[in-house]
């Protein structure tokens, strides 16, 4: 399979806040956020694997700023990192300003998506290629965050998580 | 303020999956079952708060079962800890045959919520007091789930995580 | 088959009132409350049967109480009564104060669903037997429903409804 | 106030059926036909009173005929009888054959409606003055519905409703 | 084919302006508006043709009044025109005050639609006949509009365009 | 007024084609197509303007390709043209195939917005200056679309629409 980069999936979803997605202080619900990053990543992943593809996991996502009603929300999902059958997405969010057209970053998040065939079996994806310095640091902290997510699920013991454990001894 | 049990923020939200919720394969998207969850915890939240409560982060959430069209789906949401201003949420996710009635369980999340006042500042939150074994030991957990949230936010240094910390030490 | 108790069936739907579904006065629309209602019976009466479910009818529903934008809504829904292929379903609604928690009963409904097969042939339920005095008392008021029901359709001569007769000659 | 006619408030709703409000037989959810009911409803009593207007009820209403996929539905509301601050509206419902265009009755259904002020407060709403026979009788029926309505809600004896209680002693 | 009236396929969908459907000045979204005239034409079409009707074009749509948050939209379309697989629908928009109700027209809009069979390949249409001096008035118009599509195109040489030609070289 | 270009209001929209948004035919409506491009031209028209924008016109629109449910679907918008207080948008709309990946092009479209204040009143917008080759050409033929939108409101004589008659006079 062709090795990829993560331009070629690059996925830009830019619409409204409206209010129907909104709560009591007229701010984007979180939920709604999830679920529009759920689908710019799904079409991420779709693009590097040409395969039908299913969230398998969401990671650790803080919402730092609210959104608010009638924000301009960008929602940018790319492949970081392509392992056997999986594929870790990074998302960033921005929101502009309405007046000042000021962008600013609202949120990140990280999801992982494996790629089915029809019967909904995991079937191999394509190699990924950082190229830019924020891409390959992605792509290196990708492999901790598995080793983390294999921890909480039980499946590695801490000890074994190499990359992981290094991070708590250092100092 | 009152100690409260999370029995009194317990929220159940049963419903369908419609055909607009479902992707290629007839199944509930990810996005939206990450709606739902944040639903029905940010009720949760405000029934133990009786407070505007906003969805600060969601903890790492995997999805090892698909849910197919035509579901029922419950989610079960209840306050698992307090902080001063936070709350975390731990929600269970079930799904029933249609036939056989079984039901398995489908999901867990983990969500925190901030209690605000009318201008979006964070406001107190009573204490909990968990009752039975699994909430004594989801209880437990929340804080070594905090650390491990301030670690990844960069506002701990992993080596003053002493709960996360032995954790990685152990064997 | 097996007979089978209300609480078997009992379907808890807890929500919010979202801006996309408020009149005018900023209450939720009564078309809203009477589908959520339809959804929460639909689950309830498949719990019962464990068959496809179609809604058949709907009692008399009365709205007393306005539900506020921003309200908890709980929709409760358990069988009341069965039938040969026909479920009576019986639905509480309550709303929560978003400040004092306050629980107020907002609503009562009484829907009817018929269990079908893959074809839409009505086919056999299992039987229901109350256990509490509500259930009891929910149970033996509905075959005067049916009764009225059956007059309204003009299926039945109101001098053979023989329940509902003795209602309007007594005192 | 001016006294109107039925068809001063006649509301025309044609829609089709879609695929997101489809039960698992892919048939219209009786909740969804409530709900465009209701909307339909509300259009004819404001279109009465020029006012602000509320669901109060909605009457026994029974589901005869399935709405498939892909139908045309036609939702035709209009005020049967105008009593003190309230509406009866006279709902029908019709479906369309795709290839041959037949146009068959799929339901009937009356819902009550309230004028109400910019507080809630129920207010006058002008005279109705049946013209057709099918308005006429429908008037007519009305005032039997309301004493029924009444003694549902245990307002009104039932050895007092007279009209409806003549319905029970005949022959 | 036999021959049909633009009345036979004349659709009336009359609905309320939700809050979910409304721009920051509360006015509806123009896009919402371009919606449900798309679903009133394809029903408008289905009624002449009796076929799956998709929709080919739309014309020239001007904005020119704002439609407020809970107005009372009617969406009035008819076939104004047939060809040989397609068919001119002509939409007219009106809005109601909510307390006058004032009858006023907002837009009106042209669309085209084409006839398919189940594998979606154009199929032939019956002709129309108008009926009133506004019907006949559409019709002839019809043509020219079918021109200036085909000149915009790029299929039709704007010199071969005659009706539309002599409109630019008058006076 | 800074003088902007088009790439400045350029507004990446893509999504998926969801079930709730397909005809009979599986393929996506026309009128939910015009409404996702219409929400991507009034963010392209805020972000050249930075004011609340209103939909003013629609151009002619054809629809050559199906849009299957499943598609990814990008929506582009940028601001083609700047009036004194009205931008022409120019819209492509592009669809992957899921397979391969090969990206066509499936319409186009031209929607014009006004800037308006916080009472609706027009207000002056900067200028645009195009910069690629495609930029420029769509830049020159807005000045024809003007004119051709203005005869057909009869607001310019045919006769007056002096680049708009070249076109009809050549050959």
């Amino acid at each position: 399979m062709r090795v990829k980069t993560p331009s070629e999936s690059r996925t830009v979803m830019t619409d409204l806040v409206l209010p129907s997605e909104t709560n009591p202080l007229n701010n984007l619900f979180g939920g709604e956020l999830l679920a529009r990053m759920d689908r710019a990543a799904s079409i991420a992943a779709r693009r590097h694997s040409r395969r039908i593809t299913v969230t398998a996991s969401v990671n650790h996502v803080a919402f730092n700023r609210a959104v608010p009603l009638g924000s301009v929300v960008t929602v940018e999902a790319a492949v970081s990192r392509a392992f056997t059958t999986s594929m870790e997405i990074f998302i960033d969010v921005w929101i502009e300003d309405r007046f000042t057209g000021e962008r600013t970053k609202a949120n990140e998040a990280i999801y992982t998506f494996v790629a089915v065939d029809d019967t909904g079996k995991p079937t191999e994806v394509p190699p990924l290629e950082p190229e830019t310095d924020l891409e390959k640091e992605r792509y290196a902290a990708a492999l901790r965050r598995k080793q983390l997510s294999l921890v909480l699920a039980g499946k590695l013991k801490p000890a074994d998580a190499t990359e992981l454990k290094a991070l708590f001894l250092k100092d």
